[in-house]
């Protein structure tokens, strides 16, 4: 049995997801997995960095000692355990990347909720990961929970990725299917927002930017190639007007915005984000309402499928909590 | 480096396949995983049990020394790593659980294709498998070549699996959409053993026993629950006649032969299989031809499916492969 002292740098609704899932399953962390947890330090924008020697309670914030600034919180809490969930610079990636870099010198796995450090400084980061023999982990930034880069470390050795090709995105889903059934793209982005997957201000997720960060990470770590959010071609679905989508629906091959990716001749990678018809039969059929899908073209698998349906915020909180699993079992080996 | 001694236990169509993926992928292997191989022992009932101390050419089994039975060729051929691919024995798993035993035993990690052996005997070869420090692992059995146990070993630490449904068997499906596009049920199974997915005897797939097993497999892995043959409810494809076939399809709710188990309130398993017809965004909507497809309600996912499209026999052999590499990862643990 050991016991892990954690620490969470971003405490939004999917920090609190997780809190609340390791309370939900610390038995069976425990009974299974050998493994017990405190948590010693906090840190939003709002509470500012809270950290202690020792166990902390983060339903009363208030009570936690305040350090000056990110690296007095780190050097107080101590955590074997980083969990970072602060909210995006698409970017740059700063100050995530800095903040992630310093935990795993100080002996912390890392692991992440944001895409843009694997977007920009992947390599540097598994390098500091590797020297330090802590691992840095970002499973929930593609398909929330659904396994997607533990699929290649793990499941599938001695792949070759020839292309993929993913439904990134639960806001554009929502507003496209809203429009199918009649109503605007601004009672859509309503809709989205409601359901708690859209911002305020959408134009991340409608433009495609957010389906080109989660393209560029996958690509970096498991096609093993640099591709930056400029080199994919990007269209959003701003184009698309109600009576387009309601005729495509209709027809039976609904709009998606879909993301691609091909390795090229050359080892190359070719990407694009762009609405397009799916078909039945198509890999993304089934792919309704919040729901995210990835697909590969793989040497030795024609095609492999993977749909996450309805992910929640919980599904989040585990992609975080499966990391923090893998981690500890890392070590051991 | 080090070089693995391999055995081939079975010889037919998959045994060849992986023959060829590892000629195929020698180089990566070496590069990547610091694996060499040389097989030295190859059997089947036509060529009897070939065996040497030195690597072998599987092209010439004629040259090859014969042994008097399993036992003299696995002492003589000393495999670090055998491939079990005989023909299944649906009602007992014999003989093959006994060789697997064996071969456990001598100190090889043990692969195989067969399902049966882990619906009957599954405690007590991963017993074995852990006393003796070797790897026992079976990811072919299911969806040839996709990831399903390793999942679960792996990617998705401490989830709570609630059910699972599948669509597990290509010849029915090959059979359905033969009669959906207007031809009898002899000729869609003619058509699928001409795909090469069928048997001479088409019965153990059209009465849904070949299901049946794979329910029994992954409820007694992943589920750790005993689940025998009898304890499933069965309905085969046979009952349906071209008509219905024509007029669910018409209706876009297509037949497929389905697989389902439910874990109970009291811990029980509840199991069945059984032709169901699926709509437009179910998860099996996008299962075409020989694809397959298995889908997982989890605690902390609502619904995650993966979908093997078209999976052919190296991808059965890459299932193999897959195990192979694992297993020499583990060790290093």
């Amino acid at each position: 049995m050991k016991r892990y002292r954690l620490c969470f740098l971003g405490f939004g609704n999917v920090g609190r997801a997780l809190a609340r899932l390791l309370v939900a399953k610390s038995q069976e962390l425990r009974e299974r997995y050998e493994i017990e947890w405190e948590i010693t330090g906090v840190a939003t924008r709002r509470m500012g960095w809270r950290a202690s020697g020792e166990a902390i309670d983060v339903a009363n914030t208030d009570q936690i000692p305040s350090k000056n600034g990110f690296h007095e919180w780190l050097a107080t809490a101590r955590p074997d355990v980083l969990f970072e969930t602060t909210s995006l610079n698409p970017e740059t990636g700063q100050p995530a990347i800095d903040y992630l870099k310093a935990s795993l010198q100080s002996g912390a796995h890392t692991i992440t909720a944001n895409k843009a450090p694997i977007v920009y400084a992947y390599d540097e980061l598994n390098e500091i990961s590797k020297a330090n023999g802590k691992s840095f982990l970002f499973e929930a930034t593609v398909l929330d929970s659904a396994p997607v880069f533990s699929l290649f470390r793990e499941t599938l050795p001695g792949v070759k990725v020839r292309g993929f090709s993913g439904v990134f995105n639960s806001t554009t889903n929502v507003i496209l299917e809203s429009m199918e059934a009649g109503r605007t793209f601004a009672e859509g982005v309503k809709m989205a927002q409601e359901l708690g997957v859209a911002e305020t201000d959408p134009t991340h997720d409608v433009e495609g930017w957010d389906s080109i960060m989660k393209i560029c990470a996958i690509a970096r770590v498991i096609l093993r190639t640099p591709l930056l959010p400029s080199d994919v071609r990007r269209e959003g679905i701003r184009g698309l007007d109600p009576d387009t989508v309601q005729a495509a629906r209709a027809e039976g091959r609904p709009f998606k915005l879909l993301s691609r990716a091909t390795v090229n001749m050359d080892g190359s990678v070719s990407a694009s984000v762009r609405p397009e018809q799916i078909g039945t039969g198509d890999p993304f059929s089934s792919v309704r309402g919040t729901s995210l899908a990835i697909h590969f073209e793989l040497d030795t698998i024609p095609g492999l499928t993977v749909v996450s349906h309805r992910p929640n915020l919980q599904s989040t909180a585990y992609g975080l909590l499966a990391d923090f699993i893998n981690a500890t079992r890392y070590q051991e080996r």
